[in-house]
């Protein structure tokens, strides 16, 4: 079959691999119909994560159909429209029982290599699907396939991090960081009650894309963010702030724009090693930090609602839809910023 | 000053009574620039209220300016734009301390009589309040006296009733009855996350107007409600009913449409004693039902904060705008059905 | 093998029977070491379950080791010691996901008739046990087999259900029925923070084992329990009742013990179709009440953990322990109330 | 009257100073019967807080008797036993509003300098109370004074610790450091629902304080912490943290001692002004991180509830009681590590 294949750093190659077949009894073949590029594929890209050897096939975002299933599956059956949860969890272990499925005991993550779980990536044309029962969910027939990719990676992490939050409805959340995920914790924000978002980019298109979804935009080079945020809170701040850029610049503008009592929550990559925290200002403000990979068990059933029922809509990030032979033109323009959602399309 | 007065069933009149003064440290006067007739209204008018004895001050929905505040008021002054509470509460026994305003051993209701704290109604030029700290809050900027004054009683008793159902982002809300309250719940089941709002009414044009706010609309006499929710969710029911009509046979119909695992909340006011609970059925769906008057001052703050930003808007529901002087006309057409809410405007 | 059937009313016997096999690529088959005669027999020991046909093995609290494990299991290989959950769930519905294991689409009770899902109980040498990867769990080493079995069914029925009420630390509780699941609720509310504990029984010894538990007891015909509550609370009420006998006329003692914006569960099975819930009481007192079965997989592990460090111990109820082939004599002693819980070792 | 004053760096002294008096309606004057010396109490001993000017009357923990009350009291008069909380809160700000009274925009702490709000403090016979309603709480007849002091600070501080780190009933929890406020944390940590508590300290006799209250001790010299809790946990880690010492280097121990997915909170003062937060490894294992100053109010009714009914009992840590003009001694003894916890007792 094709599929996108690491070959070094910043090069990806379309290529004949051989197709996935079953090896568990809870495995699942699925056809994939679309898939993603992330912006944790960018750290593929860029050569920085050492378990993909050339010749590993990328991609962990994707929708398909099943093919065949397992004897151990009970939830789908050949035909079944599914998307697939961007990392893998066995749904039985300690962590898994009590919902921290991103601390599963089997964890892995589609198409990011050996230290990761060794599964092949899904932008291909055939993807197989261990513990299939656990990470697939039925797309409900409201939705087409984009939609519900988002629900499998970008946008329930941005999702995630709010309910991380302890986002109360009324309450006021600033976005650092208007990519992808910045722009689906713009939305989700929303969802889960959020009076007001403030949505921060250095960069004025981005932010007036924010601006669209119902953002107060600030462009960091414009106005000086913490400034803004003061007036538009009274002085306050604002009660939660999603990091969602990585790296400690931005972590430390985090906590100049959160209130008293206030909660951040980091889901930017980065590959710095630390940041200072702030531990006089943190102990007389009360404030809560957290950082952490997506869990994306724990909300996708929600998402999937709220995509279904209109309330939620990731698709208004694709900037373009490509055949898989295109993937490495993809790459190129998600990684120059040329694209802000890059979907391939093994089908075409 | 002018006020309307109870006088007997279906009589209200409009009369001159002595201004209230400040009698506790802790007391604001307020000037009244707004009030509401609210469905409870309607069982004094009917005669149901023993403790209201002919020449009561009616009324207790309000906006209006603070005019003087006693030595113990802190967080106001005179000119402020403020909303009150419907009802009041000290900010301070075990029950306040606990955030269960509702239950507060000083517990009152402005205008519902000598069994509800004595405390003269809103409907009238002036008004005392007592502990204003507690029970004013000033009204935001961005929002006028209308919209500020459904944050004192009717949205926040549904946006609360919602909050009690512990209702969880991507769920589905059917609510029952699509008056004032019924309305309300609809819009607060959006902002506190609900995918899908199922909204049913005996009549077409109610069941209408929760429509025109995003619910999908159930006409009772015309499909039956629990053959279409059930249908809608895929036989499964919802996950939370809102029960805003009163009496045993809504509450009977709220256990039919709801899921196994789900949650009712009753906000109906009824006459009846008691309706018969299925215990065998909720055995084996694990129901929870919960019934409780308003807790305005837990969620007045979120439902104020909402409001400003525009993101709940409960003026939609205000069909009449009535000079203080008739009074008696704006009581009878909501008594009627012909009005869906009135307003009385002390100034004009 | 041995194993308890059910013959007809007040009749069981101890037959020999077939091995049960694996069936399911899920399944696991598991040497019974002990297992319990629960409250909930009693209704099948009075003829009072449709769905158990004469010849079904009866029980389903039960523990011992894995003796083999279809392919599709995980989690446990053979001489695994484990304890099983009294009623089964898949793990992977929308129930299951959401944590509402007592909703599962699968749900079935081991050894309760072909209506809850014809799985031959566990009062047994040998039981098979579907889906073994969700409902068996290992066994702690500091753990014997008698502690864990209560895990299963009892003590986490009793402890979910104070889980239910939102127990909040410092709180008070009373508990109506001081039989095994009354005695497991005293147990349970002190572990998650109840400041006192009032336990209520008609019969002096019971109310004197909830003593010894550390509870206040109430016998009812010596004092009224209202009363005495209201007395021990200073007028207020409990904060949470659990009702643990069954039936209206304890549920109705439940609304008079608890205080306004308190919370109510009621645990105890009862062929009751119906209570008259109090309307108005409830309107004015904000009153939330909750019956279901119990949800054992979403506590099992926690009351595992608790069990296993001594802050519980449900062996204290423990009146006697016969070999399986006693089991008639057991169920009589336990329907006299001769018997506060009788366990029955197939081993010897 | 007597009092103790700052004098600088290491010098307390008790003096005659004039006695306060009532100044806001809201006011209550207490005789003092008893006070502590707290840990934070040496931050001003060590001459640390710039806002301590040489006179200043020391001391934030105190129980007594209302003396006088002004006309906005309404919850207490003269002869009640009270109470008080280590530092005040008005009550209705948006910051109280929302249960953060220690972000109060009226903050400020007993006898802790005009930095703090300008209150003399409690080491004196007298003390004014400022907002006697919200910042007194009536001590119920089960407790002696001693008992109730505890919950103004150190216990309901440890308290608060564990529910802001939403400490699961089952859980572990790993307390770094066995003063006072550790070991109010271990107790904390057991009527919150913990199965296990790992107490670590370097001084063996305070370890073994922490395993007299039921905790697993760890000596930091002895053994290593991070292997001890790896092993007691079967390599996992502890699902809480609580960090009591202070500074980067016990902060850094706590990510080593949480498991993935857990919970630290950091109690323990500091002059340091950062340290490193790890964020590779906070990614990867999803950890949350909460540092801030306590908040009395939002818990003190629970733990006065805990303590009356012998739940918890604080009085365990007391070594040293001593008349007010011996506080210059309990200072010292304090400071040297020679009295864990020293009360001062002013009516003898």
């Amino acid at each position: 079959m094709k599929a996108v294949t690491y070959r070094g750093a910043r090069e990806v190659a379309v290529e004949d691999v051989p197709e996935p077949r079953l090896e568990e009894p809870g495995d699942a073949l699925v056809r994939v119909t679309c898939c993603g590029i992330c912006g944790s594929d960018l750290h593929i890209y860029h050569g920085q994560i050492p378990g993909m050897i050339p010749g590993f096939v990328c991609g962990h975002e994707f929708t398909g159909v099943v093919e065949e299933t397992g004897p151990g599956v009970r939830g789908f059956r050949p035909g079944d429209r599914v998307v697939g949860t961007f990392h893998v969890a066995c749904g039985t272990c300690r962590a898994c029982r009590r919902g921290a499925y991103n601390q599963c005991v089997r964890y892995g993550v589609f198409g990011y290599g050996i230290a990761m779980g060794s599964l092949a990536g899904s932008q291909a044309e055939y993807v197989r699907v261990p513990h299939a029962d656990v990470n697939l969910r039925r797309i409900p027939d409201e939705l087409d396939d984009e939609q519900a990719l988002f629900c499998g990676d970008v946008l329930t992490t941005a999702y995630g991090a709010l309910r991380n939050a302890g986002l109360q409805p009324g309450e006021t959340v600033a976005v650092i960081g208007c990519g992808p995920v910045g722009l689906m914790a713009v939305q989700s924000a929303f969802v889960l009650g959020a009076a007001r978002v403030f949505a921060i980019d250095l960069l004025r298109d981005r932010a007036e894309m924010a601006e669209r979804l119902g953002a107060v935009p600030i462009v960091a080079g414009e106005s000086h963010p913490v400034s803004r945020v003061n007036q538009l809170t009274g002085g306050e701040g604002a009660d939660v702030v999603i990091e969602a850029v990585g790296g400690p610049r931005t972590v430390a503008l985090a906590f100049e724009l959160v209130r008293g009592g206030g909660r951040i929550v980091a889901l930017g990559v980065t590959t710095a090693e630390s940041f200072a925290f702030p531990l006089g200002t943190g102990l007389t403000r009360d404030i809560s930090f957290r950082i952490g990979l997506a869990n994306i068990h724990r909300d996708i059933d929600a998402t999937l609602a709220l995509v279904a029922a209109g309330r939620l809509d990731p698709t208004a990030i694709v900037s373009h839809r490509l055949p898989l032979s295109e993937a490495p033109l993809g790459y190129r323009l998600f990684d120059e910023r040329e694209a802000m959602k890059v979907l391939l399309l093994p089908g075409q």
